[in-house]
């Protein structure tokens, strides 16, 4: 018996994320199956029964005829939605836990280091100014977490350890132990009141995008120790309008951002994010997933799906993620 | 009745910690009893039962001959234990959660910097370059913590809520859930050969200072995905040898430091330190304590020790701590 062959449609990697080594990972892990890394002329297209991609062409996808699943091999699906000739087979998204707590890393790190006063700390080290300020204690704060899937869940149990109150917003209800959870449009007023850090885990679909504008930073708590709230964007880049976000950041609506995603990626080097003073700036690593974590995770769903078992983390196209 | 009378003796407060208003919130908690900032000649000396300090003179405490206890308005009794007419009752040290998780705070967020690789990220943003480097998970790493009382266990704890790795080393033998334990000097060799990155919380005690040398620092694990092994010291700046600190960035045996004490504090103009690419630096504030709060414990431990309870965080004068 032929297994079916698992296409390969990774354009775009860097280093660890290269076609090349994605190809080595399959191979290894996916036994005795066919891994192909397109192009690949002498694969017959209806040989595909699966395909693992990564940012692939518009299109590339619609040339196989036999396709069962595609996996994408990030979290993200937002430009894999865009493309409307994607084929109608389950689209699965990668969530391992070794994603999920990456991303609670980069949370804890930058909300800690907003909460420490880490801008006016390293300006007054260049400076070789000794002057502390006065500290608050995490309880001071309230960290709003938009998105309450694994990622928020995950990052709002981490920040409660710490100490911080965390609010939490979503699209459905959600309830999550220890923190005050809101949803849909008629809760996100009274989420954004008690936020002092606003988090942006969000999705990128068409409900989201351009959600995070001035009429939502405006909404934020003001009062709080920190001065003036703050933002920390490791969603995707459609998430922010980013005119607003400077325009706050310049009249004092915003006191400081951490963004790791951008509209444009890599970001401009004419951007004015980058010499920003309030802006903490990430090149997109927040959750930057152990490619062997993510191919056996793969393979794992495909011997669960050939043996008749269902498949985890399908994206719901209406929905959009 | 009266009630035996509460000196305070503090000098060196800046903002939060001036002597007036050390007073006020004294007032505020002791109820009917006489709280005197010192020096205030209406006092009778022999009044004096209690006293709260903070950096006293030299022989000040002495003038009290019916002195009952001590209260260190800080975690560190070091400078108070150098004086060698210190009067011979308890001295207590303030442990108040609010010191814990402020101190937890630090460490997290300094262990994640180091983890994160912001060094790297702030020059990248300086220079507008994008280029994410590979980034290991907190898994990959193990934080070793020498120091495992109060302050010491909790941090574990909230690190490896995070997914690092924890060991630990104190003198005399302790057992922390999940965290590999050391002690003693036989157990120290073991304790640093494992740590990637090394937090000292330790008391500055005479069998303690200078305790973060050269040596120490040569067997930290090499070959970890930090590339050299990172100091981050919290405890005392007695503890370390600063000669050996620059020596050992300078050489590659650290590969980063996070220093919040120093030799000699404020840090002078002229340090090092200030400037160097590898250090980050905060004017000791790790654990900078709501003053509300040790108010209110100074005053819980009088009220009890009064009704014939125990005082706790009594230091031992042997050990220093």
């Amino acid at each position: 018996m032929t297994k079916g062959a698992l296409a390969l449609l990774i354009h775009g990697g860097t280093e660890n994320w290269s076609p090349a080594r994605w190809k080595a990972r399959f191979d290894a892990v996916c036994a005795d199956r066919r891994v192909a890394l397109m192009p690949d002329a002498s694969l017959d297209p209806a040989e595909v029964r699966y395909a693992a991609v990564w940012k692939p062409v518009p299109g590339e996808l619609g040339g196989f005829p036999n396709l069962r699943v595609i996996f994408n091999l990030g979290a993200g699906v937002d430009a894999l939605m865009a493309d409307k000739s994607l084929p109608d087979v389950p689209l699965v998204r990668v969530a391992v836990p070794d994603l999920t707590s990456r991303m609670t890393e980069y949370v804890v790190l930058h909300v800690l280091m907003h909460h420490r006063q880490e801008l006016y700390l390293r300006q007054s080290q260049a400076a070789k100014v000794w002057a502390p300020k006065h500290q608050w204690p995490a309880a001071a704060l309230t960290v709003g977490i938009m998105g309450l899937g694994t990622l928020g869940a995950d990052a709002a149990g981490a920040l409660r350890r710490i100490g911080f109150r965390v609010a939490g917003w979503s699209r459905s209800p959600r309830t999550i132990d220890g923190v005050a959870c809101f949803h849909g449009a008629e809760g996100m007023d009274a989420f954004l009141r008690q936020t002092d850090i606003l988090v942006c885990l969000l999705p990128a679909t068409p409900d989201t995008r351009g959600i995070l504008d001035r009429d939502v930073f405006s909404k934020l708590h003001r009062g709080s120790p920190l001065g003036a709230p703050v933002l920390i964007n490791a969603g995707r880049g459609a998430l922010q309008n980013e005119a607003d976000i400077l325009a706050c950041l310049g009249d004092g609506t915003l006191g400081a951002v951490s963004l790791d995603v951008f509209v444009q990626e890599p970001l401009p080097p004419d951007s004015p994010f980058w010499t920003h003073p309030k802006v903490v700036l990430t090149p997109h690593n927040a959750a930057d997933t152990d490619p062997d974590e993510i191919s056996k995770y793969v393979a794992a769903q495909i011997a669960r799906f050939e043996a008749g078992g269902e498949l985890e983390n399908v994206v719901d196209r209406g929905r959009g993620y």
